[in-house]
């Protein structure tokens, strides 16, 4: 692929926005050597959370890929700022984790994870292959609909 | 120890199915520098879930452990994908994530996911001796009742 | 900040546990390079959880948060382990994972998991601010109310 990571964030209608800052006593992320540890997001868009309340509930599983790709968004600001603006120096997401509110009788939380990992994938092509886990927790903080972590390795 | 990897899968009675294909947008596992990383495996064999339900609930601690164990051979076939198919390359099993489907009554996931933590160590010897996070979740993936996620380190 | 880290214990009231062995199958912590990965942590003291139950139903934020300090003080006593008895060795806490047994309407897992990234920030000062993810859970081993898992970097 040579598009730029630019051009492939325009195609997707994604405008970055800040990095969220963290709802807690903690940082966005951290770096170690080249590996950049991302905290749990939200689906925050605009200072607000774009969907709350459990999967298998209120929110079926198209909405939750919605926020879960909202949540990614979020990820890649972050992972932006840790590269100081230049999404281009990310060489490899190799994981993300995922997590969805989710009823005990709501089975889809790999379609909703998909909504983070299909848009990883169209942002950076092979090099947003990644590993994953997803799994259906309880609630999340603020009655968020998902949260997803992620690593990812920079140049 | 001084048997080889195969005489323990052998052993332990274990014959190693083709690496399980993810069930979503990602991959089974990335490799950075000589860390890989096991996306979470469900209780798959020959194709279909081995056990489905949650743990308190239709799904006793013993069941659990049978689950788990068969996650970690699917973490072993993973990692044997990884490594070119010569599991005589791992050098440690850094890590397991261990999330097991409970009803909130149920207080036995360190018991359900030692069905992954021993065969590890069965394999592995001191080599596999790992940290651990495990947790009851509300629900997973195809409503399987346990998933194991891994880090290792190869040569 | 000049002080030492004993002296920011001390200044915590904080005396170091003996490190907690495992309630399973597997080690408190793996070392790989310089990166310390710590087990869960659950709320253990003494030898005896000093909070169960789900939060949200018997158990609110405060005690949650006091529960999470005391996961937070058995990594530390890990990570001392790890670290031959000398946390001056500690050069960066890179991110704890925090699991509450939540109630589906209890939405500060937050504000409990503070207890423990609030706890690392004094210990450490700059070196403690940590990458994080937060989410509540069903349910955790032997009915805790929060379990902490942790990775740090050391010289």
């Amino acid at each position: 692929m040579t598009d730029s990571i630019q051009a492939r964030l325009d195609a997707a209608g994604i405008v970055l926005p800040a990095a969220p800052a963290p709802v807690a006593a903690y940082v966005a992320y951290t770096v170690h050597e080249n590996v950049v540890t991302v905290s749990g997001q939200l689906p925050f868009k605009d200072g607000a959370l774009t969907q709350t309340g459990l999967c298998g509930d209120s929110v079926d599983a198209d909405a939750g890929y919605a926020a879960a790709r909202v949540c990614a968004i979020n990820l890649l600001a972050q992972v932006a700022d840790a590269c100081g603006g230049d999404l281009e120096r990310v060489q490899r997401c190799l994981r993300l984790g995922g997590f969805v509110a989710s009823t005990t009788d709501f089975h889809e939380q790999p379609k909703v994870v998909n909504g983070a990992s299909e848009l990883i994938g169209e942002i950076f092509g092979d090099k947003g292959k990644h590993a994953r886990a997803a799994v259906g927790v309880a609630v999340l903080p603020l009655n968020a609909s998902v949260e997803v972590e992620g690593t990812f390795v920079i140049a």
